[in-house]
């Protein structure tokens, strides 16, 4: 921070390939999406940037949309900061718009919806151009189950069932506004919008959908795990190199 | 080869991510698909068997359906072969069809056409998403030039100066039954169609049609190209990884 030149802050948009990274915070090893942004935009300030991510994504996980907060002084303009930013991360990692927002904006706590995206390759044979990016399940899923189960959850309800243990947060109520199952691209796709998710929560969802998509349960388990079931009750957590963060909303 | 299994030839259908790959052909040194697909197939046979494809790929160029002919003496069905051979492959190289062809059917002497894709990201950032498998190209481009010099290859002409110096082949004339650019998912793709294509022609295509695309050349000069011109006339040869063998017919 300098006398001189006043407080920006910076909201930037990113694409990422998560493959090789330890998810989008900075871990005591590895590369983090986070610390890579960070130390990108220390280069340009000369000294230590934060950057808030409006979804901290886990190991694996990818960004079409991510959005990050940071303060800064430098006074570049958004399109010079956008080059040099992508000139210095790596290719899986893309700045794909900087702007400037107002000097209290907080990438997490001003978000009012984050959409994500669950992609399934449903098919026998697992593309190479997909691979990285959708879950392989080559079994036939019933889709008219999926999608009875997948609506249930819109609405305000008690997500606990669909959060990984050893988390600590105020309250496990979460409102969704859209869960939904469609085809795109050759893709089984499931989308889901909501005020916030509990960590692991797409994936719990995505893994208990798809289990009864398999006929392990029946679509209306889905209400009883809403209604008090517990994390054991639910399906297995999908992996993460399906799930990516699609768009956030302020 | 046994006394009492009568041989058979396979018709097998392969995509492959060709990014870390020396290319479709057996070399001294690294991995090819041939050489890959060719170990699979002889663990099933239990000795050797060489496999033909239709296409000879280079380094880094990928494939959506590479079509490749082997004669075996097993007797296991279709269905077991392709999840014998993906179990055997790495995940970059899947085999999406495997068919019993007639005895004497040979992958590249019998292809009647083949169909390349040429993927541009024609964006000025490129995302994380597509960057193994499109050229970057941020500039803007000349669209309806780069279209009207696209038609001008469609027909019988003589290639020569698309064709990279060092080859040795009968003929430099080939027949192309389509040539054009179109807009596909955010990406600005070549698609070619012919009966055959000389070494890195595609590559060579594509590099003429960007310069006229930036205005480096008028679309007239692919006419001149055409009649009688050198490689060193035509345009610089486009990055490996953009380009995709889409489809084959017999």
């Amino acid at each position: 921070m300098s006398i001189c030149m006043p407080d920006r802050t910076l909201k930037l948009t990113l694409a990422y390939d998560g493959t090789r990274f330890v998810g989008w915070q900075r871990q005591a090893a590895g590369e983090s999406i986070q610390g890579l942004l960070e130390d990108a935009l220390a280069r340009l300030e000369g000294s230590a940037v934060t950057a808030h991510g409006a979804g901290r994504t886990d190991a694996g996980v990818h960004a079409l949309a991510q959005v990050a907060s940071a303060r800064v002084t430098f006074a570049h303009d958004g399109p010079t900061v956008l080059r040099a930013l992508n000139a210095t991360l790596p290719p899986e990692i893309r700045v794909t718009a900087v702007e400037d927002a107002g000097p209290r904006f907080h990438a997490r706590f001003d978000a009012r919806t984050k959409c994500y995206r669950y992609q399934i390759a449903n098919l026998p044979v697992l593309s190479p151009f997909t691979r990285a990016f959708a879950w392989h399940v080559p079994e036939p899923l019933d889709r008219a189950a999926m999608s009875e189960a997948a609506i249930v959850l819109v609405g305000t309800h008690d997500f606990a069932a669909f959060q990984s243990s050893g988390t600590d947060v105020h309250t496990t109520v979460r409102t969704l506004t859209r869960s939904a199952w469609m085809d795109d691209s050759g893709l089984l796709v499931y989308e889901v919008e909501g005020d916030g998710f509990l960590r692991h929560m797409v994936r719990a969802v995505v893994g208990t959908l798809v289990e009864v998509g398999r006929g392990w349960r029946a679509p209306a388990q889905v209400h009883a795990l809403l209604a008090g079931g517990s994390r054991a009750e639910a399906g297995a957590t999908a992996p993460a190199h399906g799930l990516l963060l699609a768009r956030v909303e302020y």
